[in-house]
């Protein structure tokens, strides 16, 4: 066979089948045949009807796409309603919404820091915010998980601007961040604090207006929010929350934001469906806090080894990559969908199943998903 | 006032306003009070009925938002069904559908290359390409404008993988790259060609199946494309087109892929929309490259200088950065709207309108539109 410039692949291929880490893609129905407890759907919002509507009416009344970067024609009344109704519900004084979470975070990072920059980055933070500190000229200093000392440790001494940068909620453990601390330790010295919430708004603070307003950070002018809008709003997209001069800013330099076309009208749409819904009906957020607790309580019952929930995500530790493997097919064969974190998609190299409660989920649902789990369980798990 | 960690951004406002090079945001409306002649809806297809319907008709079947990630929950069988038809229709072995093309070009570029390869990037290429490359490990050899011989220079005696990557169609001048040349080049010394098609798809090669068809490189083996659904197809996301093979590494290591949550269902259905209705009406691409040459004809022929068009993009020469904001805010006082590039968004520091054919523009509107851009020409723009 000729030579290709892609036949390492062939070799990188063989190594993760020896490892037994081969991802693919299982494409889904529309028809729910399996109990999700999966999804980052924490509200159960993306098939509400309000918020289906709401991007059915701004498809046909916007069109399907946005035509353009947001500084050319990319920008709509639509866009900077969900911008206001974003920040408004929140808690901060703007807001500026990218085409997804992963790309608002790459431009907060990049934008907010320069070759004088330190960023000071939680070793547990999700990929986009690693992304964005490698994209920076920053130097980024990794710090352990959820560690305000080792912060300010890594502050102490340095000259010019500083981000300390945390997941509020972490992806994989459910985790949250000890944001109060944190900000202490920035202000200390003078560094901002910028806080991911794609997994606590939605789920945090009253009526779930996120970690920050929780914490008393929202609209604080050191503060700086990233969200998605494709967790607990139910859609597709991101923003960035913060001080009015930051978001002019981002708007002036980011360029994940100058460069990249503006969000499709139906996801704005829905994303702000999703908001008006959520005002409507604050309980959501406890609910879906309350499901997490609930299937905490009863999985650790039954002896698995889990770490308690500060939001929606409900971690629980599988014995290898290969057994975490296995119990999540046969969840999934036994009709529940649970998620499988496993190398390299883990920071600390440690597998586990990843359930997420949803608001919607019912007594009888949150019964029979534990009993799957535990009867599915390694023998080891527990 | 109390010092702030953002005091700074301050400075930088005004820095910018001192340079006459601040931007701000314009919502518009959905009714089309401009002309417009500077989206990227080069088809008229992201307001085309079966082209929004089919994002209703997938909100309301799948769902706002994806749900998750694309190897958790947020592979449907529509982002199957969009994957195999990009594939085909642009004649590769398969594709992949991300969040945004600058997500594509993000994920091609790191997953491509390591440590010991060698980027070789065309210095007109797209911020997305850019940042792939700072965000890969790779050594990045940036060569001068669409030049072949530079590409073999940099390749010259470079032991390990490399890749060639270019713009098909430049983004700002939207002049081609010279594809067949620097295939060959690639060919030379074993290199791959990774090529981003964002304003070729829909617009070049036979009825629209982009520059990589047309060159007859569409589905070698040492050839990868990268796509947009946001300009021709008039929808949101990017993909990936390559061998099955590069593909499968993509869905195992890139890391915009695994760690952003799925393409919502209704851009996913609206690209798939836009691409049937493409293949059922072949003409529209060639209808939108008439337009870009009638116009730069025109354009040119009224004294103005301007670059030849490959595509659908005709870039028209100010005198600086002041005179193409007066020049394109004039167009817009006269009802048309055109897009205004000058730095930091050109590369090259040479400010210009940029004006965007679309196959759905009528002789009426070219000639409306050409007397307004010549009409408010500054003196010595010709
Ligand atoms: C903590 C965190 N930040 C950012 C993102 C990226 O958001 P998006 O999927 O909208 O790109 C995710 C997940 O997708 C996440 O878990
Ligand atoms: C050449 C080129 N590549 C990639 C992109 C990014 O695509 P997207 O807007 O889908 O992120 C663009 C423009 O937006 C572009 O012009």
């Amino acid at each position: 066979m000729p030579v290709s410039p892609f036949d390492w692949t062939d070799d990188e291929a063989r190594r993760r089948a020896g490892a037994g880490l081969v991802r693919s893609l299982r494409p889904r129905t529309a028809a729910p045949e399996l109990l999700d407890l999966a999804s980052n759907d924490y509200l159960g919002l993306s098939r509400h009807a309000q918020v289906t509507e709401a991007a059915v009416e701004a498809a046909r009344h916007w069109g399907a796409g946005s035509t353009g970067s947001r500084l050319v024609t990319g920008s709509t009344t639509l866009h900077a309603d969900l911008e206001d109704a974003l920040a408004r519900f929140c808690g901060f004084e703007a807001a500026l919404v990218f085409s997804s979470g992963y790309a608002a975070n790459l431009a907060a990072l990049t934008a907010l820091t320069g070759a004088d920059s330190l960023i000071v980055s939680d070793a547990g933070n999700h990929a986009s915010v690693v992304d964005g500190c490698r994209l920076s000229r920053a130097t980024t200093a990794v710090v352990p998980h959820a560690d305000p000392d080792a912060v300010r440790k890594a502050l102490d001494g340095h000259r010019g601007r500083a981000v300390v940068v945390t997941d509020s909620v972490f992806s994989v453990d459910g985790d949250a961040a000890p944001l109060t601390a944190l900000a202490e330790a920035c202000r200390e010295s003078g560094a901002a604090l910028l806080a991911d919430d794609a997994h606590g708004l939605g789920v945090l603070g009253e009526g779930g207006r996120g970690a920050l307003a929780a914490a008393g950070l929202a609209g604080a002018d050191d503060v700086v929010a990233t969200l998605t809008l494709s967790k607990s709003l139910g859609s597709q997209g991101g923003a960035v929350l913060g001080p009015a001069r930051v978001i002019d800013h981002l708007v002036n330099t980011a360029r994940t934001f100058i460069f990249d076309t503006g969000l499709a009208p139906a996801a704005a749409g829905a994303a702000l469906g999703a908001l008006r819904l959520l005002r409507n009906e604050p309980e959501r957020a406890g609910r879906a806090r309350k499901v997490a607790s609930e299937l905490y309580e009863r999985l650790t019952g039954a002896g698995l080894t889990a770490v308690r929930p500060d939001a929606a995500v409900v971690s629980v530790r599988a014995p290898s990559a290969p057994e975490a493997v296995r119990w999540a097919a046969d969840c999934r064969a036994a009709g529940l969908a649970v998620g499988c974190f496993r190398p390299p998609s883990v920071p600390d190299g440690i597998s586990r199943l990843r359930l997420t409660a949803r608001a919607d989920l019912t007594e009888r649902q949150i019964v029979a998903a534990v009993a799957t789990v535990v009867d599915t369980a390694p023998r080891t798990a527990s």
